[in-house]
C-alpha cells in the first residue's frame, strides 16, 4: 500500500471572495474575522448583495492538504462535492494540485456544491458566511479506510462537528486512524465552532487527538478564559503535540514539556487573510509528517501562512516547496 | 426613457485562469495570445490537463462594459447564459458592477454558459481556449430594442461573428442603433476571428461602424499588410473614428483627419494581459460618450488597461473613475 504524509477529510468548499466595508459587516450582521453557517436562502440573499467576486476553491482542511502537497508531501482528501459546476472546479483543483481525491460526488439532484462567501474588508482580514450544500453528507461510510490508514497523519477539520452526518464521517477515520496506530490531527477552525461543541471537543482532544491546531480566540475560547498563557497551559496538558497561531505575534508548539516560540514570517502587505491558520497547519503537518524537528515544522507554517495573505484566496499562488528552499527551511 | 452611455452585446463568459509554460501551450496547439473555439470535449480534456486556476467573469464586451461602469458611465450589457452556476456567477458580478443586465438566462437544459480557458505564461500573455456554451444562441429576438436605443454608444463584440445565431442578434442592435442615431463601435477581437470573417468586417466597417477598435495584429490582419502603418492609413479612410492599441507602444487614434499618439500608461508589474484591449476600449468609449476630446479619450483607455493588466483576471480591482481623479483625467 502507498505510504501518504497527511490525508485530510472536511467540508468540500468553493469561495466567492468579495471586498467588503465594514459597515457591510454591521449591516448583515456578520462578526469581522468569523465563519458563520447560513442557509440557501440566506446565502442567495447576502450574495445578491455583495460586489463582484472571484471563485476560488476553498475549505479549511482542503486548503491545508492542497498546501502540504504544495510542500512536495503526498497527500489525500476526502470530502463531498455535488455533480454541479462548483463541484467540477473543487475536484478540478485539488487534483491537479497533486492531491489524491476519489470521494464520489453526489448524483444529480442533490444539494449543491457547499460555496462560502469570503468578505474582505480593506484591513485584509476575512468573514465567512458558508452554505454547506451537499458537504455534510459525506457519510462515514464514505470514508475511504485504506486511504485513511495509509497516512501518517489524518488531519480533521472541526468545521465537520457542525453537521451530525459529517462528525460519523469524522469519528469513522479517528477509529481507523487509531487502529492503524496513525497520528489524528485536530484544527479547531472557528471560535464560534468551538463554542457549539466544547465539551465534544475536549472529550475528543483527551482521548483520541495528537496534534491540536487553534488560534488564540479558539483556544480560549476552549478552555473558556480570556488569558492565552492559561488556554496554553491547559492545551499543554491535555495534548501530546498542540501548535498555537497568534497572527502576527507567530506561534506557540507545545509538546514533550516544551513551549517554543515561533515568529511570524514577514509579508509585505496583508492582502486577505483567508487560509492563514490552514496553510500554517499544512507546513506545520508536513515538517511532522516527513520527520522533521518542532522547530522546523512551526517555520514551515509560518512561510506557508504568509505565502498565502500576500494575495486573494486560500490555494497557494506559489510552489512553497521551493519558497521553503530559498529560505533554506528544505533542502 | 433613460439615458445609457454604452451598451454593449457580446458573448457572456466564466473566465478560469491558470498560469503554465510555453511547453504546455506547444504540448496542446494553442497559438499564443490568441483565442481558439474550442468544443465541450475539448474544453474538458484541456481542463482536466491544466494546473489549478480561478474563475472571474470575462467576455471581452462584458469586460468592456464593467470598466465603463467602474469609470461612472451607465451602462448596458446584452448576453446569453445558462441557468447555471457559472451563469448565476457571470450575472451577480456584471449586475453589482453596476451595470443594467435583463438578457434572461435559458431555461434549464439547455447548454451550459460559456467558459473560457484562459492560460497566462509567465510573461503575462494570455493565450485563450473558449466554449461558447450557450452563448450564442442570444437571437436577434432578444436584443432589448429600448435598452440598445438608448445608448449614445452601442458596442459590438468582434467575436459574435463566429456564430451565425450570434451575428444575427449583432446586425440587429447595429439596425436599431443606425435607426435611432446612435454610434456604433465595433472591435475587431482577435486577429484569427479578422481572419474568419474579413470581407464580413471590412463590409461592416465601412457601412455600419462609427468607431472602431483594434490591435496591431488585428488590423493588419484585416488589410492583408504586414505594415502597422499602411493598416492604419487605410483603417482612416474607411473608418469615421479609429483606436489602435500597440501593447506598450500605447495606441493611435484616427479621426477628422488627425492622428494621435496616446502613450500606454505605466505598469509596475505585467501579470495578465487578459482584458487590456477590452479595457481600453471601456476607457475611451467612457470618454467619447461623456464629450471628453480624442486625447483624453485615450488615456482614459491607457489609464484601464494598465490597471487590468496589474492583476489577474478582466474585471478592475479599483475603482477605474477614483484612478481617473487621482490622474487628473475626470473631475
Amino acid at each position: 500500500m502507498q505510504q501518504y504524509d497527511v490525508v485530510g477529510i472536511g467540508n468540500a468548499i468553493v469561495d466567492i471572495i468579495g471586498r467588503c466595508d465594514e459597515a457591510f459587516l454591521t449591516k448583515h450582521g456578520c462578526a469581522k474575522g468569523s465563519m458563520q453557517l447560513v442557509d440557501a436562502a440566506a446565502v442567495a440573499k447576502l450574495y445578491g448583495d455583495m460586489g463582484p467576486a472571484v471563485e476560488i476553491s476553498g475549505g479549511s482542511g482542503a486548503n491545508t492538504i492542497v498546501g502540504v502537497a504544495s510542500f512536495g508531501g503526498k497527500a489525500g482528501f476526502i470530502g463531498k462535492t455535488a455533480n454541479d459546476q462548483f463541484g467540477e472546479v473543487f475536484g478540478h483543483d485539488i487534483r491537479t494540485a497533486g492531491v489524491t481525491f476519489k470521494t464520489p460526488a453526489a448524483p444529480k439532484g442533490s444539494e449543491p456544491t457547499g460555496r462560502c462567501l469570503v468578505l474582505v474588508t480593506p484591513d485584509g482580514q476575512r468573514t465567512m458566511n458558508t452554505f454547506l450544500g451537499v458537504s455534510p453528507q459525506l457519510g462515514g461510510g464514505e470514508v475511504d479506510a485504506d486511504l485513511v490508514a495509509s497516512a501518517r497523519i489524518v488531519y480533521l477539520e472541526g468545521y465537520l462537528f457542525d453537521r451530525p452526518e459529517a462528525k460519523a464521517a469524522f469519528r469513522q477515520a479517528a477509529n481507523i486512524a487509531a487502529k492503524a496506530g496513525r497520528q489524528v490531527a485536530l484544527s479547531l477552525s472557528d471560535s464560534f465552532c468551538v463554542d457549539r461543541h466544547r465539551a465534544e471537543f475536549l472529550d475528543l482532544i483527551r482521548s483520541s487527538i495528537d496534534i491540536l491546531f487553534a488560534n488564540e480566540a479558539e483556544i480560549t475560547s476552549l478552555y473558556e478564559t480570556k488569558s492565552f498563557d492559561e488556554a496554553a497551559r491547559r492545551a499543554a496538558a491535555d495534548t501530546k503535540l498542540a501548535a498555537l497561531t497568534r497572527s502576527e505575534k507567530g506561534s506557540v508548539i507545545l509538546g514533550g514539556g516544551k513551549s517554543i516560540a515561533i515568529p511570524a514570517a514577514s509579508v509585505a502587505k496583508v492582502v486577505d487573510t483567508t487560509g492563514a491558520g490552514d496553510l500554517y497547519a499544512a507546513g506545520f503537518l508536513f515538517g511532522i509528517a516527513t520527520g522533521r524537528d518542532l522547530e522546523t515544522s512551526g517555520r514551515l507554517g509560518s512561510l506557508a501562512a504568509a505565502e498565502i495573505i500576500s494575495h486573494i484566496g486560500a490555494r497557494p499562488e506559489t510552489k512553497l516547496q521551493d519558497l521553503a528552499r530559498a529560505k533554506g527551511l528544505l533542502a
